[in-house]
C-alpha cells in the first residue's frame, strides 16, 4: 500500500515527485483542487467532486480537459496504490509557460495527483468536540473557486494550533460567519440547522452537500442564511464539515462553551449519516 | 548570455528548473516573491526589494533567513547569467512539507531565482500611452504583503488584453482607485500629484518610493489619498509605475481619454528621473 503521486501520469513516491518552476501554479498560485476520501476503497461523493474542479477551472478560464481522462488518471493511482482508507489529493493547474501575469491562448493544465493514508481524527476530539477561534475573513471574495490561494487558511489554522484550538472560523467585516479554513459551518438551535448560503464567499462544500441530503431525508429543518457570530455563542450545538473533517462537533468558540460543550444529538446523527453514506449502507 | 534559473542554488536553464509537488508555493500559494530590474547591468534599488522581500517573509512567519546569503544568491546568478539588461524574479516559498494547512516549527525556505532578458515595451505605447480598463478589487485584504497568490492580477490583466487595453486598474467596492495588477498608479491634476497610501489594500511598490522620491527632489506636490474613479476620469494625466512599467503614461481609462491622451509633461519628467536614477546619472 505505497502512498503515490502521479505528476501528469508519471507516478513516483510522492517526495521524488516534481513540477517546473513555470507551473502557474507556483508563480501565481493559478491552480485549482480536491480532496476526495475513500472509505473501504470507494471513493465518497467521487463526480461531485469531479463536477466542482470542472467548475473551478470554468470559472478561471482553464483550457477545457474531458472529464474522462481526470477521472481515468484519479482511479489509476488510486487502484495501484492500493490504500482502502485513502485522501486523494488532485490539483489541476492551468499550465506551465514564462511567467506573464496574462496567460493569453489556451495551454496544457498540469495534472498532479497524491494518495496518501487518512490520518484519522482521535477518538477523543470526535466525542469531546473541537475548540475553534474566530478570525476576520481577509480572503479573496471568490472563495466559491476551489484554487490554492490558501495563505490566509493556512495561517488562521496555524494561529488556531498555536491557541490551542483545533481550526478557525472566517467572520466577516459585518459579523456574517461563513466557514472553516477547510471546511463549512453549521449551527443548530431549537432543532433547526443554519448554514451559509452558497455565495461567492463560502466553498460550496461537497460533504455541506450531502449534509444537506441527509436532513432532507431525515427530515431535519434547514435554513441556509446568512447568521452573525453572536448567534453562533447563542447555538446549541455547532459543526464542522468536509470531506476529512467529516462531521465534527465544535465544544468551544473563542474559548466560550457551546451548548453542553460535547457532541450534540443532531451532530452525532449526521455523523452517522455520513458514515453510513461513505460505506454505503446510507 | 545565457537566461539561468536556480532552485536552491543549484543552477541549471529555466525550463530544466523544478520543485517538490509539495513545496508549499505550489500547494498554498505559501511564497512571495520580488522582481528587481538591471540597467546596464547593475541592478536598481536592490537593497529595497531585499527589504520588502523580509518585510513578505515576516508578515507569513516564514523562518528567518540571513540578508546575506539571500542577496548572494541573486548576485550569483545575475553575474553568472550576463545579462546587462535583467528581470531578476526571486521567489521563497514557506518550505517543502507534507500537505497541512499548519505548518507548526519552521521549515527551510525555498528560493527559486530566475534570470530573463528584459522584453522593452513598444516606443510607441511609451509615448502615446496606454490604455487601462477598471475591474472590482476581489482580492484579498493583504495586498501589501508580496505573495503568489495572483490569480485575481492573472484574470484582470487577461480581462484588459481581451479587451484591447494594457492592464486593468483594481476599484474597491466603495469606489476607491487602488493599483494595476502589477504596478502603483498616480494621477495628476493642476499640478498635483495623487496616489493610493500604504495601506494593507495595496503593495508598497518600490518604484513608487523612487517616484515619490523623485517628486520630493524636483519639488512636485505630491498628496498619499484615497481617491475615487471619479478623480482618475477629471485626471490631467495618469501613470502606472513598477519595476518592469517603470512610469508608463494611461492614454484612456475604460476608453475615456484622460486628458489630451498622450504622455503628460510630468509623466514624462518622472519617467526621465527614473530612467536617470537607473543608469546612475539621477
Amino acid at each position: 500500500m505505497p502512498e503515490l503521486a502521479s505528476v501528469n501520469g508519471v507516478v513516483t513516491p510522492i517526495e521524488e515527485a516534481t513540477v517546473p518552476i513555470e507551473d502557474r501554479g507556483y508563480q501565481f498560485g493559478d491552480a485549482v483542487y480536491e480532496v476526495i476520501a475513500s472509505y473501504g476503497g470507494r471513493l465518497l461523493a467521487f463526480e461531485a467532486h469531479l463536477q466542482r474542479l470542472t467548475r473551478s477551472m470554468k470559472a478561471l478560464a482553464f483550457a477545457p480537459m474531458p472529464l474522462d481522462s481526470l477521472r481515468g488518471a484519479v482511479v489509476g493511482l488510486f487502484e495501484r496504490a492500493e490504500i482502502a482508507r485513502a485522501a486523494v489529493y488532485l490539483q489541476v493547474s492551468r499550465g506551465v509557460a514564462p511567467r506573464n501575469h496574462a496567460y493569453g491562448a489556451a495551454m496544457d493544465p498540469q495534472i498532479v495527483i497524491t494518495v496518501r493514508e487518512v490520518v484519522e481524527k482521535p477518538a477523543e476530539l470526535r466525542e469531546r468536540g473541537a475548540a475553534v477561534i474566530t478570525v476576520p475573513d481577509e480572503r479573496w471574495q471568490r472563495c466559491d473557486i476551489k484554487t490554492v490561494q490558501l495563505v490566509p487558511n493556512a495561517m488562521a489554522k496555524q494561529k488556531a494550533l498555536d491557541a490551542g484550538a483545533f481550526d478557525a472560523i472566517f467572520i466577516s467585516r459585518e459579523g456574517e460567519v461563513r466557514e472553516g479554513t477547510s471546511s463549512n459551518l453549521f449551527a443548530v438551535r431549537d432543532g433547526c440547522l443554519i448554514t451559509h448560503p452558497l455565495t461567492p464567499n463560502i466553498l460550496p462544500g461537497i460533504t455541506r452537500r450531502l449534509v444537506l441530503d441527509i436532513c432532507r431525508r431525515e427530515r431535519l429543518t434547514v435554513e441556509e442564511r446568512i447568521f452573525l457570530e453572536d448567534d453562533l455563542f447563542a447555538a446549541d450545538e455547532v459543526f464542522l464539515c468536509g470531506t476529512i473533517t467529516e462531521v465534527l462537533p465544535v465544544a468551544a468558540v473563542d474559548g466560550q462553551p457551546i451548548g453542553d460543550g460535547g457532541a450534540g444529538a443532531i451532530t452525532k446523527r449526521l455523523y452517522d449519516g455520513l458514515l453510513a453514506l461513505a460505506v454505503g449502507t446510507g
